[in-house]
């Protein structure tokens, strides 16, 4: 059985132990697990940092990478060919394949298609980015030693950030977890995730004043209003009112995080020297520890087959 | 002697046995026989398909990868450098060349500008696609373990299309072959190729009617309309008109097969179950063995100078 | 102690003297010194032959390459994310980056940022192309033997050239060179060189006429008129005034050399049989050492670490 990655609730509470336990392992000692295996990046629109990721996690591992950053553009899609019978052919030419995609349940499409390599969605259209979700629990693993009894503050573009979604999913699995979505009212999290941590019962509330939060969390999890995703008014309202600068830093506990999936613009606007030397800022670390995560990953998907 | 792959009429019928037999051989047990040497992916226009295709053959085979999918928009080209001058700098740096270009004759006048390492033609405008019609022919070996005393029919845009001229230069040199040409009168097969086919004492005709030709052939060559080469009228001419699906499926008989150089569209129209287990539907299997027969031609010219 | 590569000046004559050795060696016998490490080819705009070159360089050495070819259009960068950010989130995922960018400085703005992994600058806006440089003082030193003592034309598009405005700052740092400046007025050699040179006690002249100079000269450094940069009148001003053909080819001495950093368009219009035989024409040659070069290169930043 090909084991996809689609979704982040997929991934049991075991299994993640596992993975970020292999993690751990994998960035003291790397191994040449995955000699002799080729990943394709196939990409229908860009991410850059998503998929030097991958590629860097592969290669360290031994093996190699073939693939194409604009596959919308340039491939045989131009020609109309459905997304199902590029993975099949290209599934022929490789042992797994990364498919970062524009639209909603394309990873689903993707994987019911194809039954000779696992597919790992890398983020499709607003639905899911599990392995960003996979390094944002991994980094609270890393940072806090524990996956329970935490609070976090969600912060920004709530509607339409794909991370926060995934990162909630993965959440429900765990337990003591409450969470504060911080966002303008037209930005909040919808409600398929505020229903889903009901039926988990992951006590959650929502809030419109960042300050007031700061000093409550262990984690501020930051995230970009995303321009591109809205329209110009929605834009003016959200633009500027969630952002973490020397003005409240302080207000963040000693022993709390932030996070952001990163990139970042003017929500988070800290000078160098904090940036690079309070340990309160943890999002760096948690891009980096995407690298051993999805390492783990790749091992996983696979050596298990 | 550096041996080049500019076009299909180059390849006689003992080479042709030798790269199948060792692709068959590659396709069993893989060698590092590629090891340290180096493929440049010079694309400029884009192809996913064979470059991924080129490129895991060459990685599959101990070998690495270095290229650009858009050699046109971005290299020197843009500056005004010759094709020669560029292929003459790149040899510097790699072991072979897979060219794609949009010119008919760009393979060619890159051999004759190369003494360095061997240049592949990976497709040169409407002129040839010689590795596409090896993996035709590989598929007609595999598929019916002889190469003569067929008889096909091809399906389509036959005027534009790039990879039903390779393979009748191809299937020029051997016995007994028959081809049915099935096309809009608009879109027929142009007289180079027919005067070649006369020359080889190929007999063939020509036919607007697909169903009357599909219970003769042993194999039923499928080709897209190539919308982006025609004005609209002449798409609207030949759209639909030549169609596999459940109501002409069963007239192929049982021992025949359906190839197409890929992607498909509306073409072939069949449903998923028919796809993946009628063993008529061979297109799939083609395209994986472009990648055996890449792989035997890569050892061919590069272990061979 | 990261070793950055920002710029051509820093090199001094004793580590020219090692990589130029070191790119000796490594042209006779390839060592896999760089197994195990990948770079990063980070290029925000396109150098299709830069890229190639240090990617094929790399991997000669053994090491691995990931990248992109348009980190401008493609990456984080198109949110609003700084150069410094992408930098050091890359940087987690690699052991040097190549860097190409079209900012005047930008490669120092990285190389400050980055405290992880070498940078090497691979060309930015204006200012600076330090590894060309290396390449045509390699060139130098491997068809004259000496490093001195030099008299030698730069001829063309001067005021836009980085090329030659990065091998200015480094002959500065040998005996006895002289250069003759041969560009229309509107596209003459800046000031800050001028002056630099002055300070060096490099002597150097300017013309206008080639023919005059071509007798005189051990080194013809051609450049393109660089169309991109300029008005359409000030190209048409400069367009065909330094062109060196059958018509003078035969003033420039027999033991002298033509370079050119390439692509050459109109400006270089020699008969393919010249190009080819004739020792004079060293530009081939000139982008092949930047090859080796960059092999020297890479080995040194990644290894003295």
């Amino acid at each position: 059985m090909v084991y996809h990655v689609v979704e982040s609730q997929q991934f049991d509470p075991e299994t993640l132990q596992y993975l970020f336990k292999r993690a751990d392992e994998l960035r003291e000692t790397p191994e040449l697990c995955l000699k002799g295996k080729i990943l394709t990046s196939l990409f229908y629109e860009s991410s850059t940092r998503t998929r030097l990721s991958f590629e860097s996690a592969m290669i360290r591992l031994g093996g190699m990478v073939i693939g194409t950053e604009n596959a919308r553009e340039f491939s045989s899609v131009a020609k109309g060919e459905s997304l199902e019978d590029s993975v099949r052919v290209i599934s022929s030419y490789c042992d797994v394949i990364v498919l970062r995609h524009d639209e909603d349940g394309a990873a689903k499409r993707a994987a019911e298609a194809c039954d000779m390599v696992p597919i790992i969605n890398g983020g499709d259209g607003k639905g899911q980015h599990p392995t960003q979700a996979l390094l944002d629990v991994y980094t609270i693993y890393r940072e806090f030693g524990k996956l329970d009894n935490l609070k976090m503050a969600m912060v920004g573009d709530l509607a339409n950030g794909r991370t926060v979604r995934s990162l909630c999913y993965l959440l429900g699995k765990f337990d003591d977890i409450k969470i504060i979505f911080v966002s303008p009212d037209h930005l909040k999290m919808k409600e398929d995730i505020r229903d889903y941590l009901d039926k988990k019962r992951i006590i959650f509330r929502e809030e419109e004043d960042l300050n007031k939060v700061l000093s409550e969390v262990d984690v501020v999890y930051m995230t970009r209003i995303q321009r591109e995703r809205m329209s110009d008014k929605d834009y003016e309202k959200a633009k500027g009112k969630f952002i973490i600068n020397v003005g409240n830093f302080h207000l963040i506990r000693k022993d709390a995080r932030i996070f952001h999936p990163l990139p970042h613009v003017e929500e988070i606007d800290l000078p160098i020297n904090i940036e690079n030397n309070d340990k309160r800022v943890a999002y760096f670390r948690q891009a980096e520890n995407g690298l051993y995560v999805r390492m783990a990953l790749l091992d996983f998907v696979i050596n298990s087959n």
